[in-house]
C-alpha cells in the first residue's frame, strides 16, 4: 500500500499459493514518535506460513510477512526519546495498540482487541501493515525494543516472537524459579526456546515429545535434564505429579489428559501452539487437583524487553539456519514439514539489498 | 466398620442401588486430637449420589454418605486445643491428609494425594470412613471448622462443600473484588452459592443458564444483576469480552467456547462441575487472548474457615429444603432430576434420633 513515505523493497505473497516474490511499496511518512529501522534479520514463524497461504482466511494481499525483526535505527521522528540512529533494535508480532483499553492500561497490550499486527494487520489509519521481509520498517517507538549488544542479531531475531511467547507465560505463572520442574512439550521453534529459558532460570527441564529421535538433541544440544516419549504410558506414569508447569508448544491436535497427569496439584499448563481442532479437556484431569490450563499469545512490549535483557545476560539466542531472501520460498516449504533446527532467519540486509 | 469406639447409628447404602437404610456401626476410639461431634444437619451433595450408586466405581459398601456436616462438639481428646464441648462446628469433604506433601505444606491439603475423604475414604489406619448421615462423627481437630453463631445450622451445612467449592477459587483467582464482573454458569447448589458470594464481594454477577425459566429466580430471589441464555448466540455475543471471571458449575457436558468468549482478555474460567465426557477447549479461544481455565476441588480447611467467617459477616447461607432422614431416598431421587432449590439438608439430630 502506497503511504507516501520511504520507498522500500519487500517480498510479498500475492495469493493463497503463498509464493513470495519482490514487491516495491512505500512505508508511511515518519510520524512524530516513529523510528525508521533498517532490517538486518527477520525470522520465519509458522504464523507467517498460515497467513500467506490464507489458512486463517484473513490475508490482505499483497502480504509482506515477518514479525521477528532485528535491525538498526537509521532515523527517528522529532518526538522520539527512546532510540537514536545506530541503535540495534527489535520489532515483534505487533506494532501498535489502542493504548487505552484494560489490557493496554495494565501493560498487556498484546491482548488489546485493537492490537495492530506487524504484518497483515490494520493500522489506526486503516492502512494494511507490511512486515519485516523488507529492507526498512517504520514503527512507533513504544513498540520497539532494544536488542542487547551481546546478542548476535541473527540468533536474536526469533526471540522477538518465539522467545517472548514462551518467556512471558513462564514469568507470569512463576515458572522461572530455581528448583522448579518444567515440562516442554514439542521441540521446535518455541520448544527449544522454552528449554533454554527454563535452564537459565535454574529449573529442571523435561522435554516431552512424540519423537524418540529428539532425545539426544534435547539433552545433549539443548541441555534438557530429561526426555519423555509422550506415547509411552509407562514413562509418562512414572513422572506423574512431578511438574510445576508445562509449556505446550504443539500446534497439531494432541491429547492433553496424559500431559496434565504430569503436573503437580495446582500445576500450570500453558498452551502456546494453536491446533485448529479443539483440544480435549477432561474435567477429571483438572478439578480434583486444582490444575490450570492457560492460553498465551506472545507477550507485552515490556515482557519482550525483559526477555531480551535476560537473554543478553545469559547469552540466549535461538538456534537458527540463516538463509538469503531468494531461499525464502524453499525455507517455508521446509518449515511446513518441520525441517529446520529450529528457526529460519532471513538475512534481509545481506540478501535483499543484493537483489534490489 | 467396627472401630471399637462410640456406637452410632447412620444410614448407609449397601449396593449400587444406592438405597439408604439404617446402619449401626462404631466410630473410632477417640484419639488425642479428635473431636466428637453430634451431627445436627448434613447436606446432600451430588457427589454423595455418584458414590452411593458406585458411578465412579469406587464404592466401599456399606457407605454412609454425607460431607456437609454442622454439629455440636460433645467431647474432645486430651490434645484438643481448638474446640470444646458446646461449640458449633462444621466438617466438610475431607477429614485428614498426609500433612507433609507440597500441597499440605502450603495450605492446600484439599489437593493432598492422600487426602482422606469424609465418606467412602480410607483413613490413615486403613479404615473406611463413614460420613455425616449418622448421629455422631469423630474428626481430628485440624479438619474441623468453626461455624459462626449468626448462621442457622441447616442453611450453613451446604457451605461446607458447595460453599467452599465456589468461594475458594473466587478468592484464589481474584474474583472477589468490588466492581469486577463475574459469570456464574448453572444455577444449582454450587451456582446459587457463587451468586451470593459474588454479590457479597461487591461484584456484578451474571447468571448464564440454558433454562430461560431461571431468569426471575436468578435476579429476583438471588440478586444477580443479569441473566444470559447460553443457547442464544446474540445475547452471548453482546456480552463478549465483559467478564473478569466465570465459575462454571455445570456437571453435564457443555460447550466452553461460547463461555470463554464472555471473558475479558486474561479472564479466568473455573470449572467446579465435573462432566464425565471431556470438554472441548479450542486453543483459539484462549491463546490470542491469554485466557485461563482452571479446575477446582473444594478448598482447604483454611479456605473453609475463611468462607464461613465471611458468610457469617454477610449472613450468607444456602437456600435449603430440610428433610428428615426417612425422606432421604426420595430426596436423592429428586436431586437426581435437579428438583430442589437448591440443596437438600437432612435434619439428622431431629429425625435420626426419632427413628433410632
Amino acid at each position: 500500500m502506497e503511504q507516501g513515505g520511504k520507498a522500500v523493497l519487500g517480498w510479498a505473497a500475492r495469493d493463497a499459493s503463498g509464493h513470495l516474490s519482490p514487491y516495491s511499496f512505500s512505508r508511511r511518512v515518519l510520524r512524530d514518535g516513529d523510528v525508521t529501522i533498517k532490517v538486518l534479520f527477520c525470522g520465519i514463524c509458522h504464523t507467517d506460513l498460515h497467513v500467506i497461504k490464507n489458512e486463517w482466511g484473513n490475508a490482505m494481499y499483497p502480504v509482506v510477512p515477518g514479525h521477528e525483526v532485528v535491525g538498526v535505527v537509521t532515523d527517528v521522528g522529532p518526538g522520539v526519546t527512546k532510540f537514536e540512529a545506530g541503535d540495534t533494535v527489535g520489532v515483534g508480532y505487533f506494532v501498535d495498540s489502542c493504548r487505552s483499553c484494560e489490557s493496554c492500561s495494565t501493560g498487556h497490550e498484546n491482548y488489546c482487541p485493537d492490537v495492530v499486527l506487524a504484518s497483515n494487520g490494520v493500522d489506526g489509519d486503516g492502512a494494511t501493515t507490511q512486515g519485516g521481509f523488507s529492507d526498512v520498517v517504520v514503527v512507533d517507538q513504544d513498540y520497539v525494543v532494544r536488542v542487547p549488544r551481546s546478542l548476535p542479531p541473527d540468533g536474536a531475531a526469533p526471540l522477538l516472537c518465539a522467545g517472548v511467547t514462551v518467556y512471558s507465560p513462564m514469568v507470569q505463572y512463576g515458572l522461572n524459579a530455581p528448583g522448579k520442574r518444567l515440562g516442554v512439550v514439542g521441540l521446535g521453534g518455541l520448544g527449544h526456546m522454552a528449554v533454554k529459558f527454563g535452564k537459565a532460570f535454574g529449573m529442571t527441564v523435561t522435554v516431552i515429545s512424540s519423537s524418540p529421535g529428539k532425545r539426544e538433541e534435547a539433552i545433549e544440544r539443548l541441555g534438557a535434564d530429561e526426555f519423555l516419549i509422550s506415547s509411552d504410558p509407562e514413562q509418562m506414569k512414572a513422572e506423574a505429579g512431578t511438574m510445576d508447569g508445562i509449556i505446550d508448544t504443539v500446534s497439531a491436535w494432541h491429547p492433553l489428559a496424559a500431559l496434565l497427569e504430569l503436573l503437580k496439584p495446582m500445576g500450570q499448563m500453558v498452551l502456546v501452539g494453536v491446533p485448529s481442532k479443539p483440544l480435549e479437556l477432561p474435567a477429571f484431569a483438572v478439578c480434583p487437583s486444582g490444575k490450570r490450563v492457560a492460553g498465551n499469545g506472545v507477550g507485552s512490549v515490556g515482557d519482550c524487553q525483559a526477555m531480551l535483557d535476560f537473554a543478553g545476560e545469559h547469552g540466549i539466542t535461538a538456534d537458527v539456519e540463516v538463509v538469503g531472501m531468494d531461499y525464502v520460498n524453499k525455507a517455508i516449504e521446509r518449515l511446513e514439514r518441520n525441517d529446520v533446527r529450529y528457526r529460519f532467519v532471513v538475512d534481509v540486509a545481506g540478501s535483499l539489498g543484493a537483489d534490489a
